[in-house]
This record gives structure tokens, sequence and C-alpha cells, in this order.
């Protein structure tokens, strides 16, 4: 099978991490990857924050349990949380954001670097706090939060694909 | 450069088409790749349309160009065009079909496929006309359009990429 095709059909979400940093060379690649994503009339609407200090990680953390309503941390122990975010003024911000997570995720794993998308990202950016955070960062505070995608190294061999559903593809000839 | 990576950076949008088809098995693991995308809590929320009939094809051309307000065809001559629908009533249906939507631009590419997101899929089956096709094609009336992913071979070379913009990725340390 070509290279590349595996790569995108072997992918999995990992949920539960090392405290294994991710090394700098392939954090520029996989930031590489997600910026190349194509958006609607190239506008590039989205951004990435990368968020590697573990202060920041844990704010985001315990705000996006506190949406769920829970104490855990949903980042699974994943030191590096890459946060996409996209201008809402764009019609086709919330796809290109969703093609830049699936760009970061896809280069992940090429790399061996384990991932998994984690939503609420949305409410997370909509609170003050998120935009509080924003501000800190340089960025717009209208930006609309579309995923995290975590990053790290796997603690144990991920489960096996679930099949896929009967009939995902209906052939039109 | 990872030779995943590669193909994730370097894919391009195509816009212009020569009547050569698709191969079977290129289509085949295309359509695989896409069916792999992850999708919210593993809903497998989207479906994939493969239209190789050509009058299929040359009518879901002239529905988007009438939403466009334009006499031209959308999917610029490409013979195949791969339509992404998803289940509305899952909460991250619309993520789950960009990521479909995604796999499938990069597994073209990765084969040497050319492609582009072309987007009124919304439009079009939200039309009477787009849930007469569902139910024709068997599938329920009331799935979203998430995007067509319109494949062939370029007439002619492609564009150099765009500059990414300045500030796409924040890092924050």
């Amino acid at each position: 099978m070509n290279h590349t095709i595996n790569d995108l059909v072997s992918r999995r979400s990992c949920r539960a991490y090392s405290e294994r940093a991710v090394e700098e060379e392939k954090l520029l690649e996989i930031l590489k990857a997600g910026s190349y994503a194509p958006t609607g009339r190239n506008k590039q609407s989205p951004v990435i924050v990368a968020v590697e200090d573990g202060a920041t990680r844990d704010l985001l953390s315990k705000m996006n349990a506190e949406i769920m309503g829970s104490a855990t941390d949903p980042f699974y122990g994943a030191p590096t949380v890459l946060v996409v975010l996209a201008d809402p003024s764009v019609p086709t911000y919330l796809y290109d954001g969703a093609l830049v997570m699936g760009n970061l995720l896809n280069a992940a794993h090429a790399l061996g670097v384990d991932s998994c998308w984690i939503h609420r990202a949305k409410e997370e950016f909509e609170s003050e706090e998120g935009k509080a955070l924003l501000a800190k960062w340089g960025l717009p505070t209208d930006l609309e939060g579309i995923g995290h995608c975590i990053l790290g190294y796997r603690q144990a061999d991920l489960p096996a694909p679930a099949p896929r559903k009967e009939g995902y593809v209906v052939r039109v000839k």
C-alpha cells in the first residue's frame, strides 16, 4: 500500500499518554503540515496555538473539564496541546479549521507521535477566561475554537480500529 | 522529509481537468482513506457518495452552478465527484464530514490524482431535487451536504502554493 494511504488508514486516537515530550523538530513538521491544509478561497482563516507550557496546558485542561462537568484531565496526560481556532467571519471557517485539525492528526501519526481530537474548544474560547487567553496570545478575541489536537506518546498499545459502518460508501455509476 | 508530511504539504487544489478517468484501484484506496478519518465518539456520521456516472455528475454540476448563479461547470471538467454528507443529528457531524473530505483530498494527492474541495453541497442537498437524489441512492433525506471532492487529472501544471499567512502559528511555551 502507498505509504501515505497507509498512514491515513492506520492513524488511531490515543487516550493515555506518558510524560515524554514531543521533539521540537517533529512539532515543527506537524505545525507546518497543519498550516498547509486547504482553506476556502485560500483565506487561511484558522490559527494554530501550540501550547507547550505546562501551566497553560493545565489551565486549558481545567476549563475543558469544567465545560464537561468533570474533574478529570480531558487531555489524558498529553504534554502538548495544539488549539485550532478560526475566524468566524469567513464563511468556510469551520470546514477550514477542521481540515487543519485533520492535517495535524495525520502528520503526528506519520512521525510516530500519538494524538487525539478533543472537542469543547468552541465553549472554551467563548468564555471570558478563554477570550483573556486569546488577548494574551495577541489574537483577536472573536476567534472560534475548532478543536484541540493533543500530542504525545502512548502509554500502552492502541486498540484495533473499529470496523467501518455498512454503507459508508455509496457508488453511483 | 517524511513521505507523508511531504504529501500533506505539497497537495494543491486543481481547477482544470482532462477527461482521463480515475482508475478503479486508486478510487478504492481514496474512498478507504476517507472512511478511516476520525469521527466524534467514532459515530462515523458521514457518508461518501462516489458519483462516476456522467449524467449524475452533470446534474450535480448544474444544481451547484445554479446555487452560484452561474452557467459554468463548478467541477472544472473533473470526471468523478465524491460527495460527502453527514448526519446532522450527531453533534460533531460537520467536523466529522470535513475530516473525511481532508482524507479524500490527501489520499488523492498521494496517488497522483488531482482534486479540489467544491462547496455548496449543503444548499444542493437541502433542495427538493437534492433530497430526491438522496432517496434514489437509498440514503436518509435529512443528511447535510459537507462538500464535493472532485477527482481527475490536471490539464496543466498547478500554480505554486501561496505563502502561509504571518502568524498562522502561535507558540505558547
